[in-house]
């Protein structure tokens, strides 16, 4: 469970997540539905009962040998067939009767697609438990820095006074409807279709089987439809993965760029020796966002694919779901990885308002610009006080002066804003239109969601 | 609404999607959602209601030049400030103070997110009406095809009988689910967030002017959050149609390998000098299945870019959020085309269960194997049952007879079944399982839907 | 040929290149293969050569109605079929004897291919020229800056000082192998095999049309092995423009990094207008990094697309084919456009070494400590080297003191360095290593390019 | 070497290949890197000749823990920094006046490209090792099967008849280019720059080094100049792996379909117990194909994050360059086991030319309807025989009778084709165009760069 992860993998992985993706596991998970399947077969009446319990016997992981299966694999297409063969001689080994049932109406993809159904079940758990504590984090950050103001930016351009509130507060929004989108991409179900999808081998206990099988295993989705070559539902839970692993580059990626050196408004929570370099004694990277960047990075190659092999052909695909296997087990992999990197990084976030304020202050009023426009707009129209702003802009950067003194001189404003009005106007801390309302909506959606989350359990 | 769409492009697009996600329309939507702006500012007291008369007056796409605008564009980096110049000019002309407020408080984001948004919900729209004649040809060929015989193909390969009725049923499924997707993936929302996504601008009345803008606009989705740079929310859309897409690419798939020549079940719906070749006179070409998969292959790299997009820079994207623009216009362009085509090739397409039949026969009782094997199961086990079962197939194959001639010359079965239920277990229409309950579980949602979405109305 | 592109579509596309990519041009394209295909079948005896002359004169564009053919394309799948009844209507009302040899022994896809082979052949002579003026700009800058001295910058963060001049020099570096890489990857060729790629509809006269008709056309690579389904070709040009899209992303970002306001060691081009915003008056927005960076972002999957679809079926794609074509022409528009925003960004880039100098200061000497660490690695190891200045480095940031005070005060390193030497190593200019040689190796590199470029006209 | 890969993983990889893109070959790469930086730099007079010596004897991978470095590495960001420090103790423990000198100038990306540039190449030649077995076996394909007719297939439909041979020259032709490919797209190349790609740290000795270095490392490209975030090269390597991997699906695409139960010209290999299904005991699924797909539909995704992560920051990179390490590894990885399958399969090919005659036949004739129609072309003119052609296919068709019957019937026809001729003309062996004179080519160019690719050793 907490075993190494190679020379690169411990930058990508983790071994909570990996223990959940692994070897074990898959096989296990195909254990789960053999056993499961013997359960509702017995529930139908199609198998003895006493075949039902010694199947289930058998199905403990740690009985049958991976690399054996593995390698049989190769033969058979899929590692579901020697499974199918290593389980029923453990069976026969105890109960030669029951050994005629095992697998009994069943094709490998059942085995498979439901083996991994678990493993995703259990990731998407995880991965839950990790927003959670990040959307915690995040609330956090919010509330403490409300008003701290800052500089918005657009195009990597000072734009106009923003409060790192609310920053924070669009950094949680996502992470909170992850809940919600677990409800809708995350549903993952087992499957139960038979050689071609009819369950046809079951004949007239087929549905009877196929409803006891969707009661018997703790499935998240409805099962009650085959769906071996119907592959929207995996590609959705890659597209939802997808997603959020995008809101996460977009987290990354701010906060990297607000640590810039020239910049300087967060920095990654220290450590002795973290984001050093092996040539410069002086540095101290951004680790966390560079591997939550890699992870964003790689994510949309890896969904294109999952959305490229949804037409698979007629009732069992060449090759378009066996590429769905490692995909979907990388995707997971990185995202798991990548969630736990940001649950550090933003607990740990090191937070500079003083350097928010002095960059504030950096283009001597300019990012005021549009508040003195608009403020002139009701006297002199919006697009004059666009207009005269923008010459008065101009005078600014060629002149270093500030923008206060500099609208102060030109004759064209003169009178037209009451004595007194012109400092207000310049004091970023009160121009936060919005910014309390939408900062207060966003907190009452986590405060909603987490009492949702918490009666999950 | 029908004009020509050029040498090669009328194979991709239609003209009636095409009229939504038009230049025209896209000016529409803009200038839309300034006249609601205006309306929203009046209602919270921020202008004179005079004024957004006067704005919403001039609104309209046809006082505009597209191309001055587009050309204008290059240097503004968008057609939204243009745009507002040229309709602060029209308001002028007819109003001097009212101009004064044209556009207050907003910033170009709001008015080009507003106007995609307000075409992307038409063209979901269309899509929904689309989908909804295809699922009802579906319906219809799953009701008349409940009972048509014909194979399950796994790998390409024979694998056991199955109805055409199911395989329509599995083809419907998506497309009554897309109904849903749409309220999942297709909330497309309008954008208010003035120049750092606070609506600084607007000062106190700011939250004011936020709800009433949102009810002022005939919006899909919530708008009161600014979503300048968490673009989950257009990904989502992208994700949804590359979803779908690869379901029709899925049919289409099916389809035209159902049509080889070798195989010949289907065919597309025949007319004159359709799917001719230019060198070679007896060739129909299935072209309908050819374009749609065309479109299926564009799709998931399409998508991807919108995945790729979703880390946009702090308040408004470098490069990022321009590049949704047209990736978003082409996945709606392809989507609506391909589902036109797939309506058409559904509601026409030749079914010939003779062939079916014919090909079922093939193998000389091949595909009846699973069957006999585990009639066999209970008196022999599984295991052993399907060993025998490939031995036999293995002397069908290599002599040509058929597999109940020799499995009545196998010693080890002599006896095992019941004088007659061989010939009962070679009847390929009886072999059914589930089929009737899977078949009638699909047509129960898509009656439900289908109410559901006639009072959408 | 300067026509609008549209609302949006000037952001993306220029009108140079749209001519070469439109639909006039693809028609000229496919009528100057039918004629191509007369003239070698004249050659090779196989048609009169009154016939080809009669062809060649209807093989115009302004002849045919490309709304009409455009239409009647999606009953044949594509264009060419109706392309090639019109054109023979065309030859059979001047010659009714030379229509009969119309289109003679040839098939749809010889047509598009080779009309394709030729607008994309004529495209890329567009970049290759646009790419040798970005060239010769790139070179102008790299020689201008070798001596001007900025940070290098790692993980966003200050790592060691570098010149202006060799960062200039490693973006000119691959737009130089641009004009090789068009060697390898730019190989459009033409097309002719006939219906199955036989040629067999010529009987003993198709290798001789084969070999006339590669000597015929005015083609880029080699023609006569057909490949209607061996798509590496275009793939090879969709990862060659895509690599080399990637290649002025990169350009683009570390402009608009460098532009930043805390930053300001870069900015674009001025000009009246120009990166305005309709919010901000004060806003110079990096328009041309924007726009460029959105191509960028967008290759990747238009490459992906031409990837997936190698994978075509027999000697004709069931869609794959289709799916090339739009694709194609998008990654053409946007490269073109994007490197004509470059060449304009470039050639007006405002260089401000003063601000470059200013950053470089910004650490207080920090940016120095691996030149102290090495040159104390000789008297006590590189390992114990690292780690004091490591030490030092975390005083300064602590107390906001230089590098040069605290290495002053630290015990360890009294009598390590010469007197002086210590000035001496917080120089940055003379901290170069093997700058002049890499920078001289490019401008080699380019100037021997340059010939070579010269020489192709 | 040949150990297990897992419950799933054996399908996807190789041990010969996994053990080059292990991590022992991983950190063996890294530490080759020290070895040769080590030595160029004794060359080039920096450092001592015996610390040369004493690094490189420290510099072999099982003196090293994998996993302590792998869990060291999170901390840094990767595993350089923690490897360097290894070495250094390592050095250290036996000559401490050498230990000053390891890694002396050189920073972390230089390590870990120049060790991945090893692996890489290592991989390459394993590639060309397998894809010259590929080559030969398609080659000796190619001659035997030169005039053994099939029809040929568009649009999964028949179209006219070509030999089978020319369809495996067809597969042959890309194998054989990828030799040359690998000179272009191939080329790895070793990575010294240190810190920020100037190597100022060893100052007036950089060249010197640099030079050295390039002649000490058996380095596939040049390297002298430093690509830290120049990332064409992966990305072009990554392209060529990635079209290659594209033909390889083609080719498996296509047995699929030709194996298909209906159509039976071709089969896989046989082997006890191989394509079997855990349900159904007749089947003989076409697994090798199945992989080989899943291998070329998982390859686009991969090359596409390898192509949206070319923009990579300044002087190293945030993210883009970790990305790299596991897409690399992995599209080496799929390319490697799917060549590996791929020559199985080519060299085991069952091929049926019974079958391929039968189908041929399936039609009644209408698959020479072309060569009909252009022998009374010179007659009649094209247009007018393509349409008789075509009504007369009609016919056929609906009547089930033979072209030739119904053509005999046709009065148009009377009297236009000499007695005996259309005897002729329905003889498919006849009907080959330039299939030899193709056949010829590619083959002469396999012979071509047969002895090259033999010269490599």
């Amino acid at each position: 469970m907490n075993g190494p992860l190679g020379l690169f993998g411990e930058l990508f992985a983790d071994a909570q997540m990996a223990a959940l993706l692994d070897d074990r596991a898959a096989l296990q998970g195909m254990l789960d539905f053999e056993a499961a399947l013997a359960r509702a077969e017995a529930t139908a009446g199609v198998i003895p009962t006493e075949a039902a319990e010694a199947i289930g016997a058998q199905c403990k992981a740690e009985l049958y040998d991976i690399a054996a299966i593995g390698k049989a694999a190769t033969l058979a297409g899929n590692p579901a067939i020697p499974l199918v063969k290593a389980l029923t001689a453990s069976v026969a080994a105890i109960d030669a009767e029951a050994a005629k049932w095992v697998h009994y109406g069943a094709t490998s993809q059942d085995v498979i697609d439901s083996g991994h159904a678990q493993q995703y079940g259990a990731a998407w758990r995880l991965l839950l438990e990790r927003a959670a504590r990040l959307a915690s984090a995040l609330a956090e950050l919010t509330r403490r820095h409300r008003h701290t103001p800052m500089i918005g930016r657009t195009f990597l351009q000072h734009a106009v006074p923003i409060s790192f509130g609310i920053k924070a507060a669009n950094w949680l929004g996502p992470v909170v409807s992850f809940h919600d989108d677990f409800m809708i991409y995350g549903q993952s179900a087992h499957q139960l279709g038979g050689a071609a999808g009819t369950l046809a081998s079951l004949g007239e206990h087929a549905e009877a089987v196929l409803q006891a099988f969707g009661r018997t295993m703790p499935s998240i989705g409805a099962v009650n439809t085959p769906w071996h070559t119907e592959r929207q539902r995996p590609a959705r839970i890659a597209a939802g993965l997808g997603i959020f692993m995008g809101h996460l580059g977009k987290m990354a990626q701010d906060i990297a760029l607000m640590a810039q050196t020239e910049i300087g408004e967060l920095a990654e929570p220290e450590a002795p020796g973290k984001g050093g370099s092996s040539a410069m004694p002086h540095k101290r990277n951004p680790v966390l966002c560079t591997l939550i960047l890699a992870a964003a990075k790689r994510a949309p190659g890896l969904v294109s694919t999952m959305l490229a092999i949804i037409p698979q052909e007629h009732e069992r695909a060449m090759g378009g779901w066996h590429a769905e296997w490692r995909t979907m087990a990388e995707l997971f992999t990185i995202t798991g990885s990548a969630l736990n990197q940001m649950v550090t990084l933003i607990e740990g976030l090191q937070v500079f308002p003083e350097r928010m304020r002095q960059n504030l202050e950096l283009t001597n009023g300019l990012v005021m610009a549009e508040r003195v426009s608009l403020a002139l707009a009701a006297a002199i129209g919006r697009g004059e006080a666009h207009h005269l702003l923008e010459e008065a802009s101009h005078i600014c950067i060629a002149s270093g002066r500030h923008l206060k003194d500099v609208l102060a001189e030109t004759p064209a404003l003169a009178g037209k804003l009451a004595p007194g009005e012109i400092d207000k106007l310049f004091d970023p801390t009160t121009y936060r239109g919005a910014t309390d309302a939408i900062i207060d909506r966003i907190l009452a959606l986590y405060e909603e969601e987490r009492e949702y989350m918490d009666s999950d359990d």
